[in-house]
């Protein structure tokens, strides 16, 4: 037996779950979950998550993927299928600091997130030791604010076709719209969750010196022209007035992997999907 | 347009899905929400609830019914139907402690909850004036260990047949089982989190004297023989040294009364299965 | 014995807490609890509270009051001495929205709360039921944007002298600088924790609209041409796709009840100090 | 400037914070925080934790250290001077899961928690490849049911004179009284918070089939004896029926990860008192 994971993204209407649930019957799939959303009662858009378990002997890939090419004709959407076991590609951008490459690193050594780093590139060296200790590659691409489209475009060389997509763990550099287009998949940031408060450098400094008793962590899409696109996870913490900027800052880290983990996990079991400005993350 | 939920509750097999969501299509029903969970991939059980909207002068009640007695049968297994405008009636069963009958009180005048108490039983006074001020029946019914089966009796005249589920708010009279059957439908208890450590009395004095970090409350089914039956809802909180047993009771409160209100706004709105010694609760 | 507070606020200095706990000593009290904190190693402000035991037979309150007086000049700050047995007296003023009113309420009928409920004023009639089941005076003052200076005023002449603080539970009128500055001691007020997002009329719908993954709450200090004056106390809970508007609506209300009851506690227990935009709040 | 840590520990008396702050004035040291905690207020024992800044050319430790072994005999208790350059030397014993020593092992890479990782021992060479990565020296002893004593004996020689402490990070063997006493300094271990629900083998399968809906991470001092000693620090989370015990395992190593980090942090920080059964943790 294989599992499969099909996701409708379509205008909702009348009969809809029976219909997509009728084909996957129809194929001989035995459905083992089943997640939908409808974004509004009139006029809404449908989104569904089914997994399901078949014979491929008995009914072949092509078949499968044939019927749900001619659903999404149907249904005016959009159906795509996922076999389980191949798992999604990742690459990672880092700058300085690793604590999130290193949590992403060390869970995919377990076994624990159904993702696949693929490389890892670098901004500067500091995460190339942690990376190669776990076999993954890393690449030194320099960049900074002078020799943006170069480095992008050399990022672009390394991870076009290599991966399916990118996580932006705390690197330092902004992304252009240009290279978001050339890309052409999903690109995941992970930040503080202050925005649009504290916005630029030293966050955690001035969250200190506003008092705040809760602090948070951020993972979302990239959305050109956004500061923050659409959110797919949050995490927070209660703090004090014991708490110095410093204490924050490593609360945050610990907020950082934790919401990033979190996000990765549910992206990389097709969990989440997009719709406008906000997500649906199935549980 | 009319709004109804539907549980089912039966083997799991191929093609389930499909089959209930095709029965409600045909009913011309609307599918709002729906989930599902199967308790194990081979031989297990099937749960699901659905919210569907319809218009009951082209498709009468009688027919809806009729249709899902028939699945019922088909599918060896349970199939009910609720009107979604119906609200549950709840009796309480109080003693000296209110926090949680007057956060229920409070919630239900809100019209938070969709559900109606129907009536509150204390066995001593101490809930009538807030009872009374909401305009619920209050009932004293002076019960004790040596007065059991009488103040039992007298109980279940009264929550018998105006009652769908009875919700024991800090009640501190065991119910026994002759009472359980008699009644015949949910009990819903609250009580702290630390089963099976700190029986007895006196628990919150046991757990600061063990020093514990987490303290909880848990909001559970009554079933006969067990200390605590299934758990619906757990609600925890951080403490320290700091809390004395005083404060750790003062926060215990307040987790009662929100374990409670969460889980009877799940069991209300119809999203709770009793699965053996486990629950179901779609959220 | 009776036992009494002290609340230190000074510039720091070396020294300082051997001669105010020296000074207790002298006085034949017996610490029970002493919490301190300073905001800068170098040049900062020295914040201490102290909590102790003694027998007015043998240590007179004007003896106390004119020892800690004494110390306020040579500090060159303030020292404040609160008997204990004397509860915060409390003003509530209140819209239509009476979760908050509700739960402090409740919460001082149980004694949880070292306060007193001096009386409500409401610029609409929906808590006067309530209010008056507790026992409490309630007023009646319907304030709009059009009557503020009268409205104001009539306020002014019930709160002044009766109150020690003034609590905005959902209270829907800004009051002015000029009543601030009348009234003249601490306004503590409630509100959604988005600020500076999502600021006007239906924060709750622009959060759903955002899709947010976390809601929350925060008590703090009114302070004149901010929107946002010290925070006290923030509240967070995570939330779903699956939260409509009136979901997130009714998560705030317990949020708002429980940062409020956990704000007023702090501060009727006296662990809270304003220092510039920010709070220290000793657990 | 340097800066010092001291821990007092002694029967409760009036005027006891007064003459140790006032001994810290004396050796002009500059308190930048003290906290201190009566376990009773009648007959307690007291706990103070001072952190105080002093230029040791004019104090020498020499005077500081035999200040307070005089003090100790005043008080009939015990002080201890800590100077806080001097990082904490952990061992940790580790088995085949990782996840523990992984998080321990980049948390101190970071300079994130004051302490040095000086040895790891593993009954199985898992953890041998990350640990040299980050240039600390790992020991395989085998050490089975069969072999105890023998084991033991070999992990004695290597941590005793090394280590200030010993950390079992998911070490799975049980260690004899005798080892603790030979050892004679604190153990400190990390497992799940079910118990004594869920006792032996399979906790998270026996908790997945209870259906709880909180799980848990207790860090607690190993004590002779006790399935679990005095608990430093507790982490839980939400879970629900979706949770396959799979899923409850990879959350709970994350809540083990965060427990221990934090247990860790406090007792660097030299913020963790054992009082009996229980702790005392100042924040």
């Amino acid at each position: 037996m294989e599992s499969a994971i099909v996701l409708v993204r379509c205008p909702d209407r009348k009969g809809l779950i029976a219909r997509i649930t009728g084909l996957v019957s129809w194929l001989e799939g035995n459905i083992v979950t089943a997640d939908q959303y409808t974004t509004s009662p009139e006029g809404g858009s449908f989104y569904m998550r089914l997994e399901f378990c078949l014979e491929p002997s008995r009914t072949g890939w092509d078949r499968i993927e044939s019927a749900f090419a001619a659903l999404s004709v149907e249904l005016q959407g959009e159906c795509r299928v996922y076999r389980s076991g191949v798992p999604l590609r990742v690459g990672i951008l880092v700058s300085r600091q690793t604590h999130c490459l290193a949590d992403v690193l060390f869970r995919q050594s377990l076994g624990e997130l159904p993702l696949q780093v693929a490389l890892v590139v670098g901004n500067h060296p500091d995460g190339r030791a942690l990376t190669e200790h776990y076999g993954v590659p890393f690449h030194l691409v320099p960049a900074t604010r002078d020799n943006r489209a170069e480095a992008e475009a050399q990022i672009l060389e390394r991870v076009s076709g290599t991966t399916d997509c990118l996580v932006l763990a705390r690197y330092m550099q902004v992304l252009t719209g240009d290279f978001l287009r050339a890309y052409g998949r999903d690109v995941i940031n992970i930040h503080h969750s202050f925005l649009p408060s504290f916005k630029g450098a030293r966050p955690y400094e001035q969250a200190w010196e506003r008092g705040v008793k809760v602090i948070g962590a951020t993972a979302h899409f990239v959305s050109e022209g956004l500061d923050e696109g659409p959110i797919i996870e949050q995490q927070v913490l209660r703090v004090s007035h014991r708490d110095d900027a410093e204490a924050l800052k490593r609360k945050g880290r610990t907020l950082e992997q934790l919401a990033l983990a979190s996000a990765l996990e549910a992206y990389a079991r097709r969990r989440v999907f997009r719709h406008g400005i906000r997500t649906i993350v199935f549980e």
